[in-house]
């Protein structure tokens, strides 16, 4: 019998009519059983008279399918697989943890630590490769990226592959896919997926000239459908609704609202969904919305986002490392680091990018490429940190601001001034050990001793420290 | 004939009785005279039977004057006395000039570059001394100080004079002056002014233990006439109501609103006018402010407060380079620089505070001493291009955020951020020369060429750096 990994892709492809117009003339679906649970999921059309049903299992052992269809030779057709244990760095797909966290299925902590390469994977294998060669070593566990190409300052260039049939030039015929595109794009989520990455898939943007920010509804909802058929097999996928939703003036309140129904109705694997702003949050208290996906230069506010909305808090965007002259992309690596800092320790998350001026216009924020920035050594050294914690860390007051686990440890930023004296007050009963940790430098230093209760701790008179207490 | 320099003190002394209490019984005033104009001016009791009018003559010529009192040997006292030219630094009381900013009277720009130390004026004549020598060699020009002496944090000590008669045992007698505390309160004044430093006097603020945060009304306003009376004819005398007058719980606005009437209608000099807050603003727009003197974070937003109020904006306390653990008391002095910088930049006026920890609990900011920090030589450098500048520069936008004099000179701060590039719009048909500041490495660098119209200036990829654009 056939095998297949939990958490990985059980794929059946069939032949079927390539007449008419498959995409939109063709039902197909599949119930998926294992015991007295149906998880029905979504066919697609692939080209080439070829018909693919995509599922992801999520528990191990054997499990049953048929096919329903309005095509005769795609109906009542039936298989059994059997699923093995995850192996290696399958951990299943990210869900939410505690309510303000992540972790993946099998119980695996996810701290995120996002960064955004927005179109790397319309840029040609050289550079995806790059790209991907860079994220293997770099601190990101997940990225934002789009689905369609963009139009924007420093992107002018025209992508690979196009979404739809047809060309720019004699337009679009927005009912019929054009599979290679979705090949390439499935491949690169492999990669990432391979990487232990996490792909925050944008599905709208304003940021176009091809036409695919203004589509009409019957085109979004067939695009939104169809994109969940293929890809919500893929346990790394998020789901972003949009980069900047409220930027685009073609869509209403309602359109995003159904946008999320939509996929929620039919997503079998239910991944993360989140919609990112411009200046107006979306509503992030609505039931589809899994967790908020921010726009907003000080992450110090997450305690805010938090109890606002009740759901993990991700500043996916602050600002981004680099010298362009927009406001938005030339921070400091000092400063963006500061910006991770201040969001984790105040128990949110945070998201990097990077847009150094480049002779060729490769920017990190939009192509990927090479990292050459100060902030992401910073930013895998406070990775290492949260990993090296007990758990999830949530807002709590020590005498000064900093997120922990009561009476067992606490992160405390200090922030950019350069306080000498730090006024604690931690339990009273319990022991504590103290480290300073100098985020920039990236040192950790123990002061001797223990500590509890109410006293002045002595701080190194410099910028940018942090505190590490754990029970003694 | 007597002869005293414009804008320096004519004092008469008379004598009278000194029984029963000549504060609250002895009526005395003078009216002095030049040609048609008259200026009545309030004496004051200086103990032992000594009585003391004093008078800024702010015309040169000759002057008469004669006093009323209801006691007949102060009564119909007469005199005259010419006046004379300024000479060297004496430039006259500051005023307000071109609606925004400050000048003094004889039309020498005043670019307002204040410190802090609250009650340096009682500290004993060693450390005092040693803050006048630091002063003067620093890059200030104005220093925001108390009448009252201060109970805070690092702040415990006892004064050496009290305003009042009485003991903190036994009580004050609040309808007598203690003469010993205003002499030495002028001479401090005076000392400042020899400096060419403003007095910006405290005269009310929460930080109290003996009791005069919350005197009654009759009180305060006899202490309020009796200090217009002694100080108004120090010509470097700004008259601040408060210090924080939000955290003050026993005036209301209504108070707050008397005092200044009573110092508007008694002060012959009409010295300049403000009052400091913690949270509230104080509405700045009453007839009787003469400009905001402002508690914020951000003297960016001097523009705001610009327009708010159409008056001049002083950003007194932005919060203090330092390392105390109180978040307003540990800024980086290049933070605090950037502050500056940022509020001058806007069209604004920062003022500069140091509150360094120290063995004794000398924190410059309260006590004075000498200054650690390493903004202000940051800040004379500022203050240095402020005053090698054509004259006082309002918000104007080139491109990017700039201030400066139309067609003829602009200053640009870039702040915090590193772009390597900035689109600028200077006008079409003038040629400017473009100077690079790096405001914290204090060196100027020429740009080769001369500007016009909308272009890219190319601008080191570092933070902190400065436009000074300045027609060919």
């Amino acid at each position: 019998m056939q095998q297949v990994e939990r958490w990985t892709i059980f794929e059946t492809t069939l032949n079927g009519p390539d007449s008419g117009n498959p995409f939109t003339e063709v039902e197909l679906i599949a119930e998926f059983k294992q015991k007295n649970r149906t998880v029905p999921v979504d066919g697609f059309y692939d080209g080439n008279g070829t018909y693919k049903i995509r599922f992801m299992p999520d528990t191990k052992g054997t499990w049953t399918y048929t096919t329903k269809s309005n095509i005769d030779s795609l109906n009542n057709q039936t298989g059994t697989f059997t699923v093995t244990p995850a192996t290696g760095n399958n951990h299943g797909p990210v869900r939410v943890h505690k309510t303000f966290h992540f972790q993946y299925e099998d119980g695996t902590p996810h701290y995120s630590f996002g960064t955004t390469c927005y179109v790397w994977n319309h840029q040609g294998d050289t550079l995806e490769e790059q790209t991907l060669d860079t994220l293997k070593n770099s601190p990101f566990n997940k990225i934002r990226m789009c689905v369609f190409p963009k139009h924007y300052s420093y992107n002018r260039n025209e992508p690979e592959y196009y979404p739809f049939e047809g060309t720019l030039e004699n337009g679009w015929d927005y009912t019929r896919f054009n599979p290679a595109f979705w090949h390439h794009l499935e491949k690169r989520i492999a990669d990432l997926r391979d990487l232990n990455i996490e792909a925050d898939l944008i599905l709208f943007h304003p940021y176009d000239r091809w036409g695919f920010k203004e589509m009409d509804a019957e085109t979004d909802d067939r695009y939104l459908k169809y994109t969940v058929a293929r890809l919500a097999a893929y346990r790394n996928i998020w789901w972003s609704f949009a980069n900047e939703y409220d930027l685009m003036k073609a869509k209403t309140e309602q359109d995003w609202d159904r946008f999320f129904r939509i996929v929620q109705t039919h997503d079998p694997v239910q991944h993360l969904r989140g919609i990112h702003n411009c200046r107006q949050f979306y509503d992030h208290n609505k039931p589809w919305v899994t967790h908020s996906s921010i726009q907003r230069p000080d992450p110090g506010q997450s305690p805010t986002w938090r109890s606002q909305y009740n759901k993990p808090a991700v500043d996916d965007e602050c600002c981004y490392e680099g010298n362009v002259h927009q406001g938005w992309g030339n921070i400091t690596g000092q400063e963006l680091t500061k910006r991770f800092w201040s969001g984790f320790a105040n128990g949110g998350y945070v998201g990097h990018g990077e847009t150094y001026l480049h002779p060729n216009d490769i920017l990190w924020w939009s192509k990927g490429g090479v990292l050459h920035g100060t902030s992401p050594k910073r930013i895998q050294f406070l990775r290492d940190i949260m990993e090296a914690g007990p758990g999830p860390i949530d807002p709590v007051n020590i005498g000064i601001v900093a997120a922990g686990i009561p009476n067992q440890y606490y992160l405390a930023y200090l922030g950019p001034h350069q306080s000498a004296v730090k006024p604690l007050k931690l339990p009273e009963d319990t022991s504590f050990k103290i480290e300073i940790i100098d985020t920039w430098e990236m040192t950790i230093t123990s002061v001797d001793g223990t500590f509890n209760g109410t006293f002045d701790l002595e701080v190194p008179s410099k910028p940018f420290m942090a505190l590490r207490i754990t029970k003694a």
